[in-house]
């Protein structure tokens, strides 16, 4: 089988901690590397992992909340001084190009390859990116600020063989969100799901309050779409152990497992 | 003797490498927290020092280019969410209010603290801070774009004793910069001298090319001001060893340090 895979690069919330860092991924398709969002250290985190630099093309970043995306800029002059050439694409909600764009005039100039914004709508789910191997959708969160989730799904080569091809593999990131079912259907049968779930149970109302998830309505999302397992991360710094958030969510989906730096998780059944 | 002490947060150059850091630097004098340069990270590196984030009241960047001051949205952002509420005070070169500003308008709207820049001529030696315990001056360094270095030195409280009063300590931070002997006068006598070494006498036409010094260079800067002690740092991502650059800056200046992340020096003869 080929490789499907996705590595937590960090997986903390608002206030990055010792134990972990804001939220960042990085999603192997085939040996094409595509990031999911880019909190302030990603570009060390990526040294850790060892997947070079210069393997992104394209960064998918769900929403302009600092611990989100904080990490571009010292990531984008790293590239420069790598001597990178071939263009950078950034996919994120409307504004990412007007916030970023000045600080990459004024720091990077100079640089040798083209970094190519694409400013998409989060409040519907739409095809967004597209290649040989894969197709990357969005899907509409409901957070504080625009916001989507990805979805990011393999494509099976149309093949003349008389067996039957292997499924398509698939993986959706949803974070930052309250807990909104009308994704549900959009992610439906998902082979790994990421939900975000900054709280337990014991803080239902700053969930609401703060347009975030507790851990069991993670896995309530992952039990209604069937998802194949479910990751849950962006934990809030109150929590020193996420054990909770794990017995939680586990409650509802049993198949869930903790994000943590590092952890690099097969998508497939 | 009162606290006067250098933690050095990070103290590699623009590449940020597993094994060092972008710079910054925590100066504590007699219990009052000073930050010089604020890389991507350093709030993380803040507590790992066990320094609370919140300590800081003053932030001192020596010029515009990301290995010093990308980390300043994130460290703000975080101060946000921590509740602060007294100022923060921000001193760096003309456009530091320009390049920032923006960013914190938009991701850290609703602070309930003010962010004061002090943008500051970086061409001449000035009184650019004072307080009851020390003095802050400026020391116009050359480098590919405005850049100063910071000489922090104590008061020493009149006394009525009639023994005489302990000399005032000093620390100068002196990066990033070309081989400048015009800045000796304005730390004789220095302390303590964290100067630049981004560079061994293998690569003397880099740094010219690049504004920036040799180990060797640092340790000459060190003996012509008679400092009492010199630490290198800003080593280029190409030294594995810095062995090397210490080599070289003792063959001038024995009594050199190594500046690694997590070390703290003590100010004083």
């Amino acid at each position: 089988m080929e490789t499907f895979e996705v590595t937590i690069l960090g997986c903390g919330s608002a206030l990055p901690t010792m134990r972990h860092l804001g939220t960042s991924q990085i999603v192997n398709i085939r040996n094409k590397y595509f990031m999911v969002d880019c909190s302030e250290g990603t570009q060390l985190q990526l040294r850790k992992s060892k997947v070079h630099l210069n393997r992104i093309n394209t960064i998918f970043i769900s929403h302009l909340h600092g611990d989100h995306c904080f990490g571009l800029p010292g990531y984008i002059s790293s590239l420069g001084m790598l001597g990178r050439t071939a263009p950078l694409h950034i996919y994120g909600p409307v504004d990412i190009e007007r916030v970023f764009r000045p600080q990459l005039d004024y720091f990077c100039n100079g640089l040798e390859f083209e970094v190519v914004f694409h400013e998409i709508d989060t409040t519907k789910a739409a095809l967004i990116y597209e290649d040989k191997s894969l197709t990357v959708e969005t899907i509409p969160l409901r957070h504080r600020v625009a916001c989507c989730g990805y979805l990011l799904k393999e494509k099976v080569p149309n093949s003349e063989r008389t067996t039957p091809p292997t499924p398509a593999r698939s993986y959706a990131f949803c974070s930052d969100t309250a807990y909104t079912p009308s994704i549900v259907p959009l992610i439906k049968d998902v082979d790994l799901l990421y939900h975000e779930a900054t709280y337990g149970d014991d803080c239902q109302d700053l969930a609401k309050k703060y347009f975030h998830s507790t851990a069991r309505e993670a896995g309530r999302i992952a039990l209604d779409a069937h998802a194949g397992k479910l990751v849950i991360g962006h934990y809030s710094q109150r929590y020193t152990n996420e054990q909770v958030l794990l017995e939680e969510a586990r409650t509802v989906f049993p198949n869930t497992l903790l994000a943590e730096e590092g952890l690099t998780i097969e998508v497939g059944r």
